[in-house]
């Protein structure tokens, strides 16, 4: 496509009426950074609960199938996330091989990130057949974003320090030949910084499926917050394009991987990755800024008897840890990079 | 509520993946204008076919539900627009009432923007019996948003010019008791212009029911558009709080009424009209001129076979068509308003 267009994008995830993860965080952050997103929701719910519907295989094949018959399926990039179920994981993933073929003749032209969501700390949540339904499809994807746990379920590989994180990451480049890795979070401290800081490690596979790991490190913020996963997702597939266009004919080249010669801290993903942090860091602290004063308020509204009685603690708690987007567009569309990244 | 906090909106409309109408434009663009949006999405399509799937009335009910238990009720406004249906439409009608009532010891806390979404040139698109199902809920509406045809289904005075549209809005201020009333589009030529200029008229109504009427015409764009209805609703929304908190103490008075010493021209709808009319026209002409090659880029995809026979060409027109939004942030945030608002 010509470099005036508007990049295209199919967002896959879930929707939630109020508050911001899944669909809600990635086309509000896509849109914002100039990207046309057409999105797919993968269920309506309220909020973080679970009142509400959920779409079925079918549902998303039809939907699918519609922008097809009216021509709108020329989509560049694909970012999915949340899919309910095994079926409807495959249902996406035969989307995505569809988009796939249609740019067999051009295979730069369509990049799908994928975020595997299937359970973090040791724990599954979803349906015990989602694991081998995204181990199925995982080969058509361009980037992938597991968390450490998820990046176990894919490559088989226990990961208790940086060898086998590395070992891990090498599998999925070599027996899956996925080109892109991003680990958002690891549960060990991988070059003994403090547990006040967090790390994401991403490698892009060399033409041998070697990995180029590199490590980007950067305070927490002492709060719990939800869709920061799905934040990552919407910002990386947006960055990720830009790094690649600024490399000359890199956006030509089959999963938009780097030459052999191009060191870690030097790949587009590494930049991208910077992008992303310090967007994520600066709404992340100006969520937790305005944490307070969102918990007081909606306390001030509780019957007697509620605050008497605690209930509606958890409630107000989340309510006021929702990620504060709209209030920060700049923080999304021009951050300051702090955080760089570091070879492993 | 407070100054420093962030105005929350409940919309109510419907989801297409690809493409901006319904809630699709209402998000992106309350988002853009830094409201937290609340999206109850009241169909999920894939587009302007039909394939995809609605929400019921039970559907619609649990999703509000589900926000109650979890606080996320307060809401300082809602925009309501397609709703399928009408058992959906009274489940809609429900629960603005429900936050009226909330906020019935302060009745200036919650505005309601309805766009009831019924037909248009002289014909019903919705079911029957949507129409009587408005009828018994617009009563809680601040400020509607019907064309000619849905004002004169609401009103039940046929429009055959000046005379009969003031009678006809002074019938929804008066029985009805709508306070602001928007005809967003008129199929006579108000004040002799030409055919080439459109014209919106509006009116809040005085302490006993009068209109207080104003006019606002601008240069039509020579193409089919679909969504700005939608995004006249959007935008309306957005605008209508800014006029009114630029007035001193009017954010107290019940549905943002003014004194009757205000003047139709001076009204804060009629200043939000004129900047809701400026971003639309700067919207409306860029996606005119982009038309021709999202035309021809996609015309370049067909197979011989569909060229030949000219299949495709009524799907390639209606996607050049799509309103460019996220192309045009700038526009949504800070037209130039060149359209004022004339006393009629």
């Amino acid at each position: 496509m010509s470099s005036d267009e508007t990049t295209r994008v199919l967002a896959v995830a879930s929707h939630v009426v109020s508050g911001y993860v899944g669909n809600k965080i990635a086309v509000f952050t896509l849109q914002s950074l100039g990207y046309d997103v057409a999105a797919l929701n993968t269920v309506q719910f309220s909020y973080r609960q679970w009142t509400g519907t959920k779409a079925t295989a079918q549902d998303i094949t039809d939907l699918y199938n519609g922008l097809r018959q009216s021509y709108l399926d020329d989509f560049d990039m694909m970012l999915s996330g949340y899919v309910p179920g095994a079926e409807a994981v495959v249902a996406v993933g035969k989307i995505a091989k569809e988009l796939k073929e249609n740019n067999k003749d051009s295979p730069s032209n369509f990049f799908w990130v994928l975020d595997p969501v299937m359970g973090d700390n040791g724990k599954i949540y979803v349906a015990e057949d989602v694991v081998p339904a995204y181990k199925g499809l995982i080969e058509y994807a361009d980037l992938i974003l597991p968390n450490q746990f998820e990046a176990e379920l894919l490559s088989e590989v226990k990961i208790v320090g940086m060898d086998s994180l590395k070992a891990a990451i090498e599998t999925l480049h070599d027996k899956y030949r996925i080109p892109h890795v991003i680990i958002t979070s690891v549960n060990f401290s991988p070059s003994g910084q403090s547990m006040s800081h967090l790390s994401v490690i991403g490698s892009s596979m060399t033409s041998n499926g070697k990995t180029r790991l590199f490590q980007i490190t950067f305070p927490s913020i002492d709060s719990y917050f939800c869709g920061t996963g799905d934040m990552f997702g919407a910002l990386i597939t947006a960055r990720m394009r830009e790094a690649v266009q600024d490399v000359a004919g890199l956006i030509n080249q089959a999963s938009w991987l780097s030459d052999d010669s191009v060191t870690a801290i030097e790949l587009p993903l590494a930049r991208a990755t910077e992008k992303v942090l310090a967007s994520m860091h600066e709404v992340l602290r100006k969520t937790r800024d305005g944490m307070q004063s969102v918990a007081e308020r909606t306390r001030a509204t509780l019957t007697e008897e509620e605050r008497a009685t605690g209930k509606g603690e958890q409630q107000i708690k989340s309510k006021a840890s929702e990620l504060r987007l709209v209030q920060n567009l700049e923080s999304l569309r021009s951050p300051k990079v702090q955080f760089k990244a570091q070879q492993i």
